[in-house]
Order: C-alpha cells, then sequence, then structure tokens
C-alpha cells in the first residue's frame, strides 16, 4: 500500500425522507443561496417545490440558474458563477444528476475570483477558496456526491476532462432513492454502468490494496446482482436504495486508499465519445471497458482474471472474465459497441484525432497513439 | 436500509512513515500539549523521542500524563484530565493501542467540565465541548482510531461498558504499520480476533445493509488470510499494514451504515470477563462468540448460515458456520473457552451477578439472565 491521508468533509444524509434534514442544514449557512439545477424536470416531479419550501422556511433570499445541460459545459459554469458573485451568495444548493453537481463544484471555485473558470480546468490558477456547496441528488450514477471531483466540457477547446481540489466535496449531500424512482431505464443502467466503471478505475490503478480490491468486488457485485433486478421493477424503492448507495461508495475514496492512482484511460476515452456525440457518460463506458480490456488482455491477464474470478466466484482465464464482463453490461441493457448507439456518422479519425489532443492515456497503463487506434477498433 | 446521516471526521494518516506528517499537523493546533501514553514501551521503541522532536520542532510545551492501563479505568482519565484542565491545554496527542486512546477521547470532554468525567458515562452530563485528540496508534485492534467511541472501566461500580459521543472523534490519527512491528504475538492475535468481533457486531445488528454485509465479509476474509500468515511472520510490515487497516475499517461507520445498530452483546459480556480477569479485550470476544453464536443457533439460522457461507465461500449450515467460525479463533490462537486463558478461580456465579448488574443485553437479540446463564455454561 502507498501512505496516503485521507478525509472525507461531506456529510451524508441518506435514505427515505432525508431531505426532512434539509431547512436544519441550510439553517447553518447564510440566507443567499445559488439554487442551481438542470432542465426543470425537478418541476414536474415535485422537488422544486419541496426545495422551495424549504429555502422559504429559512427565509432565504434564492437566486436561479436553471438549465445546466447533461455532458455539463464551462458556459454554464461561468454564467451561473457570475450570478452568484454579483448577488454575493453565501451557499449553493444544487439539484439533480451528475451534471448539475459537477458543475455546481466549479461554480463554487469560480465565484471567489476574478477570472474564468477555464483557468482552473486548464491549470492556469490554483483555487484557493470555495462556496459551500449542498446537493440533492437525483441520479444514481457518478459518485460527485461525496468526492471532490467534476468532469466538464469545453466544446470549442475540444475538451472533456475531469477535475478534482479538495475544496470541491459538498459540504452536504442529501440522497433519498424516492427521488430516482422516476429515472428512466436507461438512465437507470448507464448509471449502474458508471458506478462500475469507477470501480474498475480502481481495480486498474496502479499500486496494490487488497482490503480495496475486496471492496471493489463487493460493490461491483451489489450492482450486478441488484442492476438486473431494478431494471424489471424501476419503481421498486429497496432497489433504488442499494444501488444508490453502491454509485456513493465506488467513487468517494473507498476503493482507491492506498493504491498509487486509479486508471482512468476509459473514461478519457468515454469522455471523447460524450463530447462528440453526446453519448450518456455510462453508456461511454460501457462501450469502452470490453474493448480496452481486450486490448490489454495479452499483457495483464492476471489482474483481468483476478476481476473476473473475483466477481463471479469462479476461476475464470482474462479471456473468459472479458466475455463475462461484457456480458455482464448486455444484461444491464447498456450498448458495448458504438455502432449499438445507432449514431449516425462515425468518424474513427475524428476519435483518433480528440483522443490525441486531449492526450488520453492511463495513469497506470500508459496508451500511445498506436494503443488508441487498435483500442477504436475494438469498440466500433 | 434505515435513513442515516454520515460524516467521519477524523483525518486519517495511513502507512508507512505516515509519522512524517505529524509537525505539520501540530502547528494547525496551540502548542500546550497534553501528551498521554501506557506503561512506557514507546520509551524502548524509540517511538517517544520521535514524538518529542516532533513536539520541539513546534515548540510546544508538553505537559505529559504516563501510565494509562490496559483495560482503561476511570481514574486514570480523571488525574490526566485534570493536569490537562490546570495547564490550559490545546490538544491532546494520545501514543498508544486501544486503551490509550480511548483514554484521550474521554478526557477530551471532560477537560473543558468542572464535574468528574464519570458525570458522562453514567449519563448525568452530556459533553458539549472537546479539546482535540490527535492519535498515533501503536496496536491494530479497536478502531478506536476513527470512531467516536472509547471503553471505560470503574472498578468499584463493577463497570466496563462503551461510550460514544461525536466529539469524540479523533481530529487525526497517524497509523504507521511500523509501530505495530513490535506487538507480541498473543496481543497481535487478539487485536485480529477483536476486529472480527466488531465486523460480527454488525452482521448480527437490527437491519438489513446488503453492501455493508458485503463491506464485513470482505474484513473478515482479509483478516482470516492474513492474520495466521501475520503470527507466523510478525515482523512483515506487509501483513501488519494489511491488518492495520482492515482493524480501521472494522470499526469506522463503514460496517454499519444503513442498519439501526450493531448487536454488542458479546461485547458486553467480553467487558465483564476483562473487568473481573483483566483477560485482553480480543481475547474475552474470541471466547464469548462462539458460545453466543451456538445459544442464539436455532433462533437465528439463516443469518448465521449466511456468515458462514459467505466467510467460507461454500453453502453452510448455521452448525458449521459456528464450529468453521470457532476453528477460525483457534487458527488465529485466540482462546474459545474461558478455561483456555488458564485463569484460577473463576466464578460462574459471579460472572452472572455482573452481567445483570450491568444490564448486558444485545440491542438486536435481547438476553434474559435465563439467557446469560446459558451462553455463560456454552463458554466456560
Amino acid at each position: 500500500m502507498e501512505t496516503f491521508v485521507y478525509c472525507n468533509p461531506t456529510t451524508l444524509h441518506f435514505g427515505r425522507n432525508s431531505l426532512n434534514g434539509l431547512s436544519n442544514v441550510l439553517h447553518q449557512y447564510g440566507k443567499r443561496v445559488l439554487l442551481v439545477y438542470g432542465k426543470g424536470s425537478i418541476r414536474q416531479n415535485g422537488l422544486y417545490d419541496e426545495v422551495m419550501d424549504n429555502l422559504k422556511h429559512v427565509q432565504a433570499e434564492v437566486f436561479e440558474y436553471e438549465g445546466i445541460r447533461p455532458n455539463p459545459v464551462i458556459e454554464d459554469v461561468e454564467a451561473a458563477a457570475a450570478l452568484g458573485r454579483k448577488n454575493n451568495v453565501d451557499v449553493i444548493l444544487a439539484v439533480g444528476g451528475g451534471s448539475v453537481i459537477d458543475s455546481a463544484k466549479i461554480i463554487s471555485i469560480t465565484i471567489p475570483v476574478t477570472h474564468p473558470a477555464w483557468d482552473f480546468i486548464s491549470r492556469k490558477a490554483k483555487p484557493e477558496k470555495a462556496v459551500p456547496v449542498i446537493c440533492i441528488l437525483t441520479l444514481a450514477a457518478t459518485g460527485t456526491e461525496m468526492n471532490p471531483f467534476a468532469v466538464i466540457s469545453k466544446k470549442d477547446a475540444n475538451f472533456k476532462d475531469g477535475y478534482g481540489s479538495p475544496l470541491m466535496y459538498p459540504a452536504h449531500s442529501f440522497l433519498d432513492p424516492q427521488l430516482t424512482v422516476t429515472v428512466p431505464r436507461n438512465y437507470t443502467a448507464y448509471g449502474i454502468a458508471d458506478l462500475i466503471a469507477h470501480c474498475f478505475e480502481g481495480w486498474f490503478g496502479a499500486g496494490e490494496a487488497t482490503l480495496g480490491d475486496r471492496f471493489i468486488l463487493s460493490i461491483v457485485q451489489e450492482a450486478m446482482k441488484y442492476g438486473p433486478m431494478l431494471l424489471g421493477d424501476l419503481g421498486n424503492f429497496e432497489l433504488r436504495e442499494k444501488i444508490m448507495y453502491a454509485a456513493t461508495m465506488a467513487l468517494n475514496g473507498l476503493t482507491m486508499q492506498g493504491k498509487k492512482s486509479g486508471d482512468w484511460a476509459v473514461h478519457g476515452i468515454g469522455h471523447i465519445l460524450s463530447l462528440l456525440y453526446d453519448i450518456p457518460h455510462g453508456a461511454s463506458l460501457s462501450i469502452v471497458y470490453p474493448a480496452w480490456m481486450k486490448y490489454i488482455e495479452t499483457k495483464y491477464p492476471d489482474r483481468i482474471g483476478a476481476l473476473g474470478s473475483g466477481l463471479f466466484n469462479k476461476d475464470l482465464t482474462a479471456h473468459e472474465s472479458i466475455w463475462r464482463i461484457e456480458e455482464m453490461f448486455r444484461s444491464l441493457e447498456c450498448p458495448v459497441r458504438l455502432s449499438q448507439t445507432g449514431i449516425q456518422g462515425i468518424s474513427k479519425q475524428k476519435i483518433l484525432e480528440l483522443l490525441v489532443i486531449n492526450k488520453v492515456s492511463g495513469a497506470n497503463y500508459k496508451l500511445n497513439e498506436e494503443d488508441l487506434r487498435k483500442i477504436v477498433e475494438l469498440f466500433l
């Protein structure tokens, strides 16, 4: 194991009716609140009204930024940060899925500065303070609710990638599985693929941590068992609960403690697919992971075989493991080839070009242009 | 799952040479330091000098309380708190195993008040503030380094039990496995039994949390695999590291999230054995757990069978599971009967009397006097 320092400062409010605790938490912050959310689905399911009632209860002055896009873009972040800065907000309340919360986290470090958010992402500037963020999560997937990372795109720069700062942990995250019950079947599935892929990034990371590996297998097995059941019973609260909790545990640090790093090549490649073709994040990962594993199979057979054997409680070769993992993504109704998305006009050359521009590689298993070309061939 | 709120504020500094970060952490607190430790084994292995060098480096004024006893007693807590109060200390530095750290945590809430620490333990008073505690752990066992609990005895009251307050999380805990390399074979084994028993208390607790159950199996399997290896190779850093990390994960909240509570009857019974006969805590647990499981076997066969089947990757009945778990404790060189401790003059009647006085029972599986009598019979 590597020497590490760990503290996760996010307070997690998990479970049925956990939003009952919201106004007590809001009370601890100032009254000027930047409310950030997406395209307004929270207006249809009653959540918007519930949140507004809570804000009224604490006599908050609310500044609203509506319309954060999926696969979020830096332009929304800049605009929302300008609104927050102008109104000198005390706290950000982010209501939505990974896109909204990721945006809110970057907004939180951008409000206190006068330069663009992009200066952080491009590593020109380093954040020194942040407005506290409170999250209400409506989609089980990214794990952003309990970590200091965010993913953001800048389309005119052909950029989509992750960014992190210890200042970006949410102060509080409210996770009521009931809020995910209306998530449609396909996005439910992509969320499950996403959490599984987060575990895999840890598994294929650098460094050895045997208990961390066991935790990874535990989380993926939980998703493998209850994920397909949930797809057949979308309204089932208990199944929503299991998947929501697993998604949080998959990327809150637990699986990485004592490792040097995760790998993240597959995420890097997936981000490019989402940037080019607006593919949902989780779907991009189920497409790329089998291909990436096939490509590294002969180089790292033991590690792949150990993953498959651990997940399926059976001695499996690397080859058998990859086959079973691909089947597992299929059983979750997730695409495992780019062609299965039905997207027209896919350009292998364009994908490769952006992979090279964005210098996509793994922290553990380095990839050069030739490697990337072969991986792309494998997932087309 | 139950609705829960969780945040663990302890910063964990884990791994080889993690103490290199100590003086940076000390810098963040005031200069008046209460140093608390045990019978001075830290003077022999060089740790005392290293700690003093760090304290000198930050120009600390140090007030030392030496001699916290194993199975710690309230009298030491009162005396150390008086020393800290008189000298208006800013921070407590606790160097040792569970006894020292548990004591430091109760000292931390006692320094700010004028009444005895016992008023907290007896629930006459409730703590409202605490002096921050920094821990340097020298024994992998109790998990106290990352939770808000402490166990304390008051012999003239025939009392030994746990106490907890959210104020009692350590601010920082330093865990360098190298510091545990000199722990003798028997105490190494008792530490492993202790961490396994903590997992079991979660397993047999009230409420259902399937991913928490997987985490429990993961931690116990880690201990089952590497524990016996460590007993045969006490100087092995990597094995010390695995066990130390497992012990912290076994009782930092991870195994309990979404459950109503752990059970803790076995701990309650074990505490009475330690109070009466000074049996090391972990040994008291390996003695009581098999007996307790045998007693509840017919009432809860499924839960016991699921534990054994999960741990040993094989379909096992409750009966087979208990037999295997008892064997597992034996393979860790831990006693599984009170008679194996070689203690003379054991009084069944005295044990039962104290169990009744202390109202020992489980939070999930309630025990009356008759139940307790039968369990005692089973572990004699």
